[in-house]
């Protein structure tokens, strides 16, 4: 940095599936658009727009890839598959190596024929069942297991000496047996043992399960009993550099998505709870933007996500999308006026998710950055339109936090 | 090419530095939009502009990985560092595997104990005491040694056998035993002889600098003597393709930049120097522009760099800065006028230096292309904000030798 030169924090803001598309009942405009947004506005007024694709033109991104490579991360080249992410988004600690799986609990029968993948969409006693399996050690591996939403649960395998290149135990379909794990290459020895293992825990879970209390008590009820756990969709923990690190910050991460959060703690960033989050179109965004004021007493760079427009794009709901999208431009209001404006502020999403779609989409979403030093262009308001015309012009998610962490003055120069 | 089409020849100028933000001081206009240039005007209105970044979107580059990129040698895979360049910018010659090193001028007891990392910040002599060092043959291997500015020196490794995986000998304090160099991996037997050599190096430097000439009278006037060369920073030197035949020119560079010209040897172009350049505000622009006029006799791809733009931004000295532009807009007139504009001019900058930061930073420079076979856009006035309508969109350091290799109408095709 230059000596006297000014240092500003910034605020990463994801406002989750924030691009559309042009909305009838909306008159032709994007939620985004139509909604009454002085705030952003204003910013778009006095600082940068473009349009930004997350991953790449035209990728459909979810928020898990997304985020990634927002945050700076090559989701082609760090993206681990669904395990580790749905296990980190449950809570569950992941360490660099680690395998993990999306898992169901199922009802099989005492063949391990499955009889119903989803164990009746079982939605009670799952904390107790995974916790009959959490911890179980075969061979030198640990199985750390944690249930999720529903007949949804997440195996985590700590050890030495394993491979990720197996096929799935999970046969995706009733009435058939659950499919023997076997290495993809006989010969690749870390895998070999990686089968064995998961073919291991899956029979050890029909015995520990089977005769547990909770299914006892479900087919006492006429309910299948959830007494298996059948893991699919293996992934190998990455080693993702630390984000504080890599950048010269120090990170703290408000975010509503459990998905996210687990990647920023993954990352090292400091992960901060806020009470009246509820990742819905009712969540309290001024608690939000209050925490976001807060955390900048210890933090310099806050990523910030608010669920609520991507919910309101997956249910179809443009008036909610267009009220969301309204709370958050009041609450960024509240964050620039108790910062008296001294912070580097970038308003973006980390996919579209089109209220007339219903689902994540690959079209860009609109970018604006504010701050002090950022430059201007001509464009006077935050929109998917007028952001075409904006002097950012189209960039990546992997830009984002290079660009932010020029105008706060923090960033190692590359070169003399 | 086309049977009876037009070659032309291009200039790529770049101003240093360039690039800035809204400076309170003009208006709120950067300081190439406060500068008035009339034929950087013209050009915006009857070519075309946009935005470059040099090496990508944030990036906050140098002049050398600047300048590598925008001549089409990625610097993430081609740059080696700051020894090679530090070599190159003071004029040494550096071939292709030499390892080479920044060094300080220091003062060590006998016992090599740094007393003075910067030996008194010597800046006489330092001539005479690099003759002593320059040439010595330790092993096969021949050590160059030049002097830089006060303190300051390079030293370039030749010979066979050599690795770069080696730790520093310069402690980088005072009051410390200089280190001893080792291989960084004591079974690489190349890195192993790198730092064999290092250290008998700044052994035979304290032997051969200690009784001096030079310290004898520094030291009866009460300095302290430069009394042994620390080197650090090692980079081994890369192959870069040759220029010339990479791009099928023949090229000449006139650049301010001693970094810059050590680079364009290197990739074999043409070095022309300009009496009259002194790389500050004052220098002879006319003398420069005369230079490329004259260069184009025997060369039709040009290398020109003016390095006011950023010593004024480093400065922090709005006025200077739109000052050197306002020569360089007159330089641009001159050539044009010389050429008949049968040439193809492309200015943009290597990197941003605001004048309201004093350093580099990682916004776009603002560039135009004008000549006879150029598009058109909307853009009328060439500047940071104007360029963001541009037709250029934004573009990469790694595109601007294509585009001009295809207006001038000599590069091969690929395909068919």
């Amino acid at each position: 940095m230059a000596a006297g030169s000014q240092i500003f924090p910034a605020l990463l803001l994801i406002a989750d599936g924030l691009g559309d598309r042009l909305v009838p009942e909306l008159g032709n405009r994007t939620p985004l658009e139509a909604a009454s947004t002085p705030t952003l506005d204003t910013m778009a007024a006095e600082g940068e727009s473009g349009l930004l694709d997350p991953i790449a033109p035209g990728v459909r991104g979810g928020s898990d890839t997304g985020h990634l490579a927002i945050l700076g991360y090559d989701p082609y080249r760090y993206y681990p598959g669904r395990g580790p992410f749905e296990a980190l988004g449950i809570g569950m600690e992941v360490r660099p190596g680690d395998l993990a799986f999306r898992c169901n609990f199922s009802t099989v029968d005492s063949e391990l024929v499955v009889l119903d993948r989803r164990a009746g969409r079982i939605n009670e006693g799952t904390t107790e069942l995974a916790a009959a399996l959490d911890g179980m050690v075969i061979e030198d591996v640990t199985c750390f297991f944690k249930e999720s939403i529903a007949h949804r649960a997440a195996l985590v395998m700590r050890g030495p000496g394993l491979g990720a290149r197996v096929t799935d135990v999970d046969p995706h379909a009733d009435n058939v047996p659950v499919w023997v794990s076997h290495a993809v290459d006989p010969t690749d020895e870390a895998s070999v043992k990686t089968a064995r293992v998961l073919n291991a825990f899956v029979r050890k879970s029909f015995e520990m399960l089977d005769g547990h209390a909770v299914n006892t008590a479900r087919r006492a009820e006429g309910k299948n009993p959830a007494n298996v756990a059948l893991p699919r969709g293996i992934g190998v923990s990455p080693h993702l550099p630390n984000f504080d690190a890599m950048n010269g910050v120090k990170g703290a991460c408000i975010v509503e998505v459990g998905l996210v959060k687990g990647l920023a703690r993954y990352l090292g960033m400091t992960v901060i709870d806020v009470e009246g989050s509820t990742a819905s179109l009712d969540t309290d965004t001024g608690a939000i933007g209050r925490a976001v004021v807060d955390a900048l007493g210890e933090h310099n760079f806050i990523l910030c996500n608010v669920k609520g427009p991507d919910v309101a794009g997956h249910d179809k709901n443009a008036r909610g999308k267009v009220g969301i999208i309204e709370k958050i431009d009041s609450m960024v209001a509240e964050i620039i006026e108790a910062t008296h404006g001294q912070i580097i502020i970038l308003v973006t999403g980390d996919h579209s998710t089109p209220v007339t779609y219903g689902d994540h989409t690959g079209e860009p979403c609109p970018v604006v950055i504010w701050g002090p030093p950022v430059r201007q262009d001509f464009v006077k308001s935050f929109g998917e339109t007028a952001a075409t015309q904006g002097g950012i012009g189209r960039i990546r998610g992997l830009d984002v936090v290079r660009i932010l962490t020029s105008y706060m003055g923090v960033q190692e120069k590359f070169g003399a």
